[in-house]
């Protein structure tokens, strides 16, 4: 028995997300797992680093899988890409320690939510970008993002209904970055509540569009409470970027550029 | 009667090329004289600088429709783009004289193909750039492309079967370059042979392989033998990014960035 880590890239346009639901909706789970059933037989369950919504993309998404089969684990991407769909495609595989678990052991995940923020839509990027024609204020937004950075209790940007217990989590990073007309909202921390990036960009949108000051993001953070905060934007916007972990040596085994 | 110069951006992937095949088909000139007839009642063709194949997208394709309706120019791109399909998106109007003809008075049309060099492809990019996994020599694909810029008879790059009586271009330009993992060529002409710079790139590829030195290019020009030439490549890396046109004053009237 090996533990594989593999990352993956996807379209997350015709999926109803990341994880199956069991009732045989399309979706990135679904295709992989009957993937690896045509490549080794396994009926098998992969486990992700972030479970990703309907409509949502990847391009650093991490999966773990245990698994009998001999294939060479630097073959794996070749191997799966050659059977998957080709809206998803592996582009890493690692051999990780048993006890690896993709989401349990990610010390760090990053998200990236693209605004385009042109007078039309850049037609090329309309799926992964959220169209927002009216002028944004982009400095007034990074400034309402430097609010939300740091250990806090983010209760005010979770999905109503959802069941976390805890809702405080690190925001080590939240950057508003403009490149001509698009503009990247770049979020790492230890872990995100339901919808958490989508509801902090609908909140800072509020700011962009100059209904709020930069500071009433600090007021809302301190609320807790959902109806506070801005729409939640939409998800064809939001792309997972990476996960990290921490292996023996920090890093250095289980998140190691090298395929071995 | 008015004539408008519309600047449009589509995305290929669904149509059957630009131009109306009579066939009951998906077409880009389809959906936007459909548009046209919705915001205006008439039942009009349009014309455009460049008849992009199946598959093929634009940037900044141009048309132009002589209408008698009264919406004021600056307002079309919003009219057009709210009854047209997400995947065509009109970004500019202008007026211009009754003899402009989008495609007869263009003096240059620039096309840019992308090909993703990296091991695997670039999810989001799958339907806009032609992924070769192989490692490219871009050096010698640039110096390759050197050699066919000029005036010159271009028949060994253009597809058979096609009826143009003369096949003599002036390529103004036609650039390699890359960008990590991606390589863009760029190439602007007078005018262009049917499927020239999906060959041209299809014979670049051949330099980038190692598969013929740069100077071959010279001697497959020289040939004016299709056979001679490389590969068509497929159609979805290719994307027409602009059009230009001499009116009085060089341009500053046709070609204009303001809307009036």
């Amino acid at each position: 028995m090996r533990n594989i880590k593999l990352t993956l890239s996807y379209d997350g346009t015709c999926y109803h997300g990341f994880q199956d639901q069991g009732e045989h909706l399309p979706t990135v789970q679904g295709e992989l797992e009957k993937a690896i059933n045509r490549l080794t037989g396994e009926r098998l369950r992969v486990c992700a680093a972030g479970r990703t919504d309907a409509g949502t993309h990847a391009l650093g998404q991490v999966v773990n899988l245990r698994t009998h089969s001999g294939i060479p684990v630097e073959r794996w991407p070749y191997a799966l890409n050659a059977v998957l769909p080709s809206d998803i495609v592996a582009t890493e595989a690692h051999l990780v320690p048993l006890d690896f678990h993709a989401r349990h052991s990610a010390v760090e995940k990053t998200y990236r939510y693209s605004i385009d923020n042109g007078r039309f839509p850049q037609v090329l990027l309309r799926r992964y970008a959220y169209h927002v024609p009216e002028p944004l204020d982009v400095g007034a937004m990074a400034i309402a993002a430097q609010y939300l950075v740091g250990r806090h209790d983010f209760a005010a940007f979770r999905a109503i209904g959802s069941s976390t217990i805890s809702t405080t989590r690190s925001l080590r990073a939240l950057q508003v970055e403009s490149h001509s007309a698009m503009i990247h909202v770049t979020a790492s921390a230890d872990g995100f509540l339901y919808n958490m990036v989508r509801i902090i960009v609908g909140t800072l949108l509020e700011v962009g569009r100059g209904k709020q000051p930069p500071l009433w993001v600090k007021a809302v953070l301190a609320g807790r409470e959902r109806a506070q905060a801005g729409a939640t934007a939409p998800p064809h916007g939001l792309c997972l970027m990476s996960a990290r972990y921490r292996g023996p040596g920090d890093g250095a085994m289980y998140g190691g550029e090298t395929t071995t």
